[in-house]
């Protein structure tokens, strides 16, 4: 780290920061210019920046390092690309997870899912848990919810990913889903990433909607530090004072993201916006600026929808947006998913 | 709830909206104007206001009721008072929480507790489980630590407040602590918040960093609904674009919460600020716009504290802010502890 | 608008709030539910909303109409396409604007608007006067800088944008430039809209950093009410908590302008992100998201640029940019400049 | 600056840096560490940091000096006094400044300027030329407002601080006004602060919402780079997420200003917070954290106030925080406007 010390700031003062820092076990190079002193210290993930910071004759603490590691793509230049039987996340096609907000009843999950598959997606989404602001709202089905969301995905031969909300749920839902969802609320769930971080599935991470993208990528380091590889960003919205959305889809975030880290970016842009409408234009503009996926609720009835239904797809609507990311792909090298052929007899 | 149709809305999709409400089990007053239909709709709590808004023809739909119950004044107009023994929160007198972030050993918690409590603190704070944003950082010495804050707690006779980061750890921090706390990062860890809502102790709710105050009332609401009606607001500062300070202490949401809830709020200006001396402005700032109370890092040492100690004021420093907020409290009709007698005749 | 009232709001607080309204004119309906009262307005407009909101019994008054006009999608369905001789913005072509961040000198200027038209920008950018943060830093070449840029365009058969920062600058701008361009900084310098109102050249208008969308209509509002009815939206950025780009561009901002108001929308990329390699991702997901265009810096030694150099692109890489937008633009059936044909023969 | 150097960069990439920055003029230390290398720049005032920062190879550049020099404390050490005849802005007493939004007619000019004098303002402020976000709202009484607030200043032998919104009206403000205020949304109107720069009655310079202490400065800088030396700052609330409040007033500005800067900071509590009865907690709490002064909107009939009635508020409202600041001042060692004598003849 760097420490600057004020214009005014007395030798005896500057001695005094040294001193600290050398018996803190760091090396320091002081370098004194016409203004003002300035200290490179070496060593300094033994020291509290802050602590420096508040002493007598300080003007601010510099930090050089990212305080993440195994996230970094210094740590692991070439991206990483998540395998999970023959669907790779990170690679070179744009990977498109879809269904219904939650799990209500048998025909909804199975009928929206085989929607889904049609036009394209590869992963079923949809939740069993369901985290509402409000204790008075649609909790989720629970354990039979996941066992339907399962029977869908396997009849449609797609993965399955599926909300975790409570580290005393992460054998329940592991039994049943592919891949582990951390929503936003809970990205800073410490006790949730860290024993997350001792599984070996694949976990989907929400960014948080007032978390940086430093605080973001420390949540994927607890995941790794566990000995979990397998983690995928999820950029789905921050808030801002603009209130006309939902929360604001921090598109820049993606080409941020892929140069600080290694791991996959995907955005929900369901999430964000909070209106079917303007879900369609997000994952354009997602796919354009690089994402390696995007998540979104399709629901084979939203009107009636027990949660989310407002910002839920029509399926005609899914697979519009679908035609226009396969234009869109290329134009970044990417490919899509190519509109599966299905092939039932003769005639089709 | 108001549904505001578009100018331009036919009849066929004003007609529409209403019959889906009336389905819903509504009743629908429809006023036509100059310009454009409004319905006022009552009974509005079975329906989903977004799935309306996303209706055709359908320009905005206006909530005209708090998703929240039991935490507004509207249900309770008296404010709440939490008693624990001889401590009341929410009365007359402005009750302050101080302690060192986290409980290091013996000596720093004794030593701390003592100034906090010769200054005038009732409450003692600190932490055994400390949730981190990296995975590197010092993580609290755990049950060790809850049984060091009670020892001085009951040495001092002062309460304990102590964060729980995790429903597993309800039972272990309550064997301790007279307070849960539950950290800005948690306040939307409905699973923790639902188990709270079964114990019987008082609850110190912090507001997440980007919480409306609207979610921070749902959030205790979650409490509330389970039967634990000692809930404890507490403003720590939310994000803004502003980078000097951590965050920004939102002091007006002292006056909104006294308007619009019955329950007690506080702040914590150590954490708000991140900054030693901008603590004593704050604390004094938020007694004179009303707050209940103040939660507030002390340190015997804080140049060596392994957490916080940034942000942690000497005793000295505590002393003198005490004796300012004594000045300040009257200016609003509350009273603050008085300073301890001393005795200074035998035996002392 | 519509008056919600308290639950407890007493009859003869209803009737005050009541007999306001008729006195200003207003037609009430009362409709009275089972736990509040809540009046129906008809005629807001002349009644200050606030001045109502504080009445004793008022829970809170919801407007329902739009506080602008003249912008709005109600009033002119149809999207306005605003022509500059055979440029057409608005239309189905994505018009691109490049060009340097500020004239410097006739060289730097007219290599670089060399570059754009090749490359496909059918508008040049430059400025001559620049709004900086720092009185310390370069203001512009005035004039002579408009002089120039002037030139080039007219060299390269290219319209022309160039800043004006004041309204006693209006003047000698509109000699040089085809397109007024109002700064963020300047959004709500209502003097300056209102004279511009006047004028009859196009106005490109930025997003503040901090508007919502309603206030930056609003101040489209108050060219338009001056009779000039050519106004660009152009989003440049909005200021978060996160800071690791600049600003953060909100793209979900282009659908919602596209619902809201029937002026073109485009995007400045390069204000956004503050840097040279997030430029290309934000244009593609811009034009992705449905954006009537982008403007963009483009420098042919952006290294050496007296003003932000570092978000300017290299020649080089805004060709492969318009590469990737001619793939990306039929995804949402529109076309962008296609690659001016280069005659190598005769006469050229 | 500090140039931080990637982990990964080439001795080529950190020597072509070593060259530019050579090249500028600067000298270069550089310090080679076990993970990277540092470069340590004496001068930086002639480079552009940006530019530096998107070179190949380089990860960070740090800044380490403000880029405000007049405005910074360190330029001068002890607080600004502003002084205008007896009346001493920044000294040991707190500074109330009160009045209408805007003058609307001579009585409610004269009835109001006489209710702020009796509680204690030394100062009347109120708006003749107001900018609103609406062009369709009331935009000020221009010269004729002016010169009734001048009257009723004299009147009461008070100073006035009314607005100036463009450069072109420097000069008629100027004429009957102590103090020029410049408002949020001009903060950044360079071409207003440059011409106010260059007179020599005090600034009263309003942050912009969504500014950032520092910009908040520079902008300071301008005037003062200007030759005038009385600015006085005022903090009126930023844009946050949270839209309980209008803004979020941030009071912790006033200790960090303090820090920084040498000039005098006040609040203005009736824009910030929008709502009348949040005024006086936030002008408590302004008072408290250590404000120079406040700015209050008071109003002899505020229901019937042509703008700003929801926040104005009544002369008794005044009357009672007046009393209340008067307590809380000496907590900080400040004194606040005694009850004038009111002198009626013997005997008082």
């Amino acid at each position: 780290m760097v420490v600057v010390m004020e214009e005014r700031a007395t030798e005896a003062q500057i001695e005094k920061v040294v001193a600290n820092l050398v018996e803190a076990g760091m090396d320091v190079h002081r370098s004194t210019g016409v203004n003002r002193t300035v200290l490179g210290v070496v060593g300094a993930h033994k020291v509290d920046a802050a602590l420096i910071e508040v002493m007598d004759g300080v003007h601010e603490v510099l930090r050089i390092t990212e305080p993440y590691k195994l996230a970094s793509r210094t740590f692991k230049p070439e991206g990483t690309v998540i395998q999970i039987d023959d669907v790779r996340i990170g690679g070179d096609e744009v990977i498109v997870m879809a269904g219904p907000c939650s799990a209500e009843n048998e025909e909804q999950v199975f009928t929206t899912a085989a929607a889904c598959k049609k036009a394209g997606a590869k992963i079923l989404r949809g939740g069993a848990f369901k985290p509402r602001s409000s204790p008075y709202s649609f909790q989720g089905l629970g354990e039979e919810g996941l066992r339907m969301l399962r029977e869908a995905a396997d009849q449609q031969n797609m993965k399955l990913v599926s909300e975790v909300m409570d580290s005393s749920q992460i054998d329940l839902v592991g039994r049943y889903s592919d891949i582990y969802q951390v929503g936003a609320r809970n990205m800073q769930n410490f006790t949730l990433l860290r024993e997350l971080g001792r599984t070996r599935k694949p976990v989907l991470l929400k960014r948080g909607i007032a978390a940086t993208i430093e605080e973001w990528l420390l949540s994927a380091e607890y995941i790794l530090a566990g000995g979990n590889t397998d983690v995928i960003l999820c950029e789905r919205g921050i808030r801002t004072f603009e209130s006309y959305t939902r929360n604001t889809l921090d598109i820049s975030a993606i080409p941020v993201i892929k140069k600080l880290s290694h791991l996959p970016i995907i955005t929900d842009p369901s999430h964000a916006t909070g209106k079917r409408d303007k879900v369609a234009p997000m994952a354009r503009a997602s796919v354009a600026a690089g994402a390696d996926g995007i998540i979104v609720e399709v629901h084979c009835n939203p009107d009636k929808a027990l949660s989310d239904g407002a910002q839920s797809m029509f399926p005609a609507q899914f697979d519009r947006v679908m035609a226009e990311l396969r234009i869109i792909a290329p134009a970044i090298g990417r490919s899509i998913c190519v509109e599966p052929v299905v092939k039932r007899g003769w005639g089709r």
